[in-house]
């Protein structure tokens, strides 16, 4: 499945600063970052509900906001892209 | 249709905090904000060339990046949310 995932995660304080650190490694432990908050996963379900439930842990739910979204089978043709791009490709899946 | 639109702008300058800043303020006028850098748009099609075009203009292409994704008519079963709620929600519509 492909899940893309963004965060904003609230770096007014040092806890704050250590949360968005390990909320973007979690996430680079299992997808391809394409912004500096956004990341994209082809990861199946079993992995993805493991990650999901690391990176609840991870945020502080009254400061910091994750957002999960579900592109499905034709994922390839629902994303567009314009500019600057990513400084690294992993899987060689990324749209560009 | 329902857009996602992401952006990184390269704030490193003055010159770059003027772009966010509009870009941010374009996507104001089409969507809704739910995360800093990340805007839902239930736009037509008209509407969001009209929207991709002026954003293009906008960014500067070497240093800034715009993604949109493309979620299709079963968009509210695409999206899941943890945590803290964006501020606002003008359209109803949006999938908390």
């Amino acid at each position: 499945m492909f899940v893309l995932i963004t965060y904003d995660v609230n770096t007014e304080t040092e806890a704050g600063k250590k949360r968005l650190r390990k909320v973007a490694k979690a996430c680079q432990d299992y997808g391809q970052r394409v912004q500096n908050s956004v990341f994209e996963c082809v990861i199946d379900p079993t992995r993805f509900r493991f990650l999901r439930a690391r990176l609840e842990k991870l945020i502080d739910k009254e400061k910091d906001s994750l957002r999960f979204y579900f592109l499905g089978d034709e994922w390839k043709n629902r994303i567009e892209h314009i500019g600057a791009k990513p400084s690294l490709d992993i899987t060689g899946t990324l749209i560009t």
